[in-house]
C-alpha cells in the first residue's frame, strides 16, 4: 500500500540557480499527510566511464576535488551538457579527460549519487578497445592520467586510497564482469 | 610538482544554510593562477550500513526518495548529528531504521558521494550478529525493511533495481569480502 505512496511537493522557493547545482527547497506532503520541508539540488545528471586497455590497466585519472579538500583518483566522468545524449557524452569526456576514444562501449546501469538531497543520476559506461583522439579539456581542470591494473585499483578501494563513490561502483561491477 | 598543489578559496559568499544540506559559493585560485567559481554544498556527513543476518540475507529499507522521484531499496543509512561518533551514528541508525543491534560492526572505510560539488563523505560499516533492539524511527521517514539474500540484492544490482550509490558499493564490497 504505502509502496505507491510517495512523497508530493506543493510548493517550492528557489534559493539559488548556479553553473552546476540549483537548490531549491520544496513543501511536501508525506504519505501519511504531514507537510515537511525538503531540500533539493536539481543537477543536470553525469557519465562516468571505466576504461579498460589492451593490456587490462584501467586509465584513471587524478585532480584536485575542492569539496574533498584533496586530490582524488578517480575513473573519467563529466556533467551532461544540455540535453546531450549520456552514450554522446561518455565518449566525449572519455576524450577530453585521457585523450582516448572507445570503439567499444557499453552502459552498465548507473547511479543515484546521494538521493536524500540530490537529482543527479550518473550513467556508467564499460569502454574497451582505445585509440588516440583527443579533446581539449575542460579549461578549470587539472587533470592527469594513471593507467594502473584492475587489480591495483582495486587494492586502492580496500586500503582507502580510492573514496569516489562513482569510481567504487564502476570498479567494482566491471571487476565482477571480468571475474577479476 | 601539481600533485601538492590544490584549489585555494579567496572568498565564500554564504547561499543557504538549510536543514541538511548548506551551500556555498567560493572564488577560488587554481594551480595555474586563474579564479573561478566553486558552487560547494557543505553536508556533516553520513553512515551507511551493511547489515547480515545469520542467513546471509541482507536488511535493506525501501523508502520514497523526493529526489529520485520515486522509491528507492538501499542499505540502512543517516546523517551524523552534530559531534556524533561516526562508529555511535551507525549502530544508532541501524536500531531507528531497522530495529537490529548488530553484535559485531566493522568499519571498510567509506566514499565521497559527489566530491564535485559536495564535501560529503559516508562511513560504511559492515554488520553482523544481529538482534532486536529497535529505536523509534524519525518522524518524516516512511521506511519498509526488506530481508534478501546477498546473491540476490547483487542480481538488483545488475538489473538496475538497485541504484543507490553508496548502497551499490557497500554490498559489493561486502561480496567480495564474503567471497559471493
Amino acid at each position: 500500500m504505502s509502496e505507491v505512496l510517495g512523497e508530493v511537493s506543493i510548493g517550492k522557493r528557489e534559493v539559488y540557480s548556479g553553473r552546476v547545482v540549483h537548490l531549491d527547497v520544496h513543501e511536501v506532503r508525506l504519505p501519511n499527510g504531514q507537510v515537511t520541508k525538503r531540500e533539493l539540488v536539481t543537477h543536470p545528471g553525469a557519465v562516468a566511464i571505466v576504461p579498460i586497455d589492451m593490456d587490462g590497466n584501467v586509465l584513471m585519472v587524478r585532480q584536485f576535488r575542492f569539496a574533498a579538500g584533496r586530490h582524488l583518483l578517480e575513473i573519467p566522468a563529466g556533467t551532461l551538457e544540455k540535453g546531450e545524449d549520456p552514450d554522446v557524452c561518455a565518449v566525449r569526456e572519455l576524450r577530453e579527460e585521457t585523450g582516448m576514444r572507445p570503439d567499444k562501449i557499453e552502459k552498465i546501469g548507473g547511479l543515484f549519487v546521494a538521493p536524500g538531497y540530490t537529482t543527479e543520476y550518473i550513467h556508467l559506461y564499460y569502454a574497451t578497445e582505445l585509440s588516440d583522439d583527443p579533446l581539449p579539456q575542460d579549461d578549470d581542470e587539472a587533470i592527469s592520467v594513471q593507467r594502473i591494473s584492475l587489480a591495483e585499483a582495486l587494492r586502492l578501494i580496500e586500503t582507502g586510497e580510492i573514496t569516489d563513490g562513482k569510481s567504487i561502483t564502476g570498479l567494482l561491477r566491471v571487476a565482477r564482469r571480468l571475474g577479476v
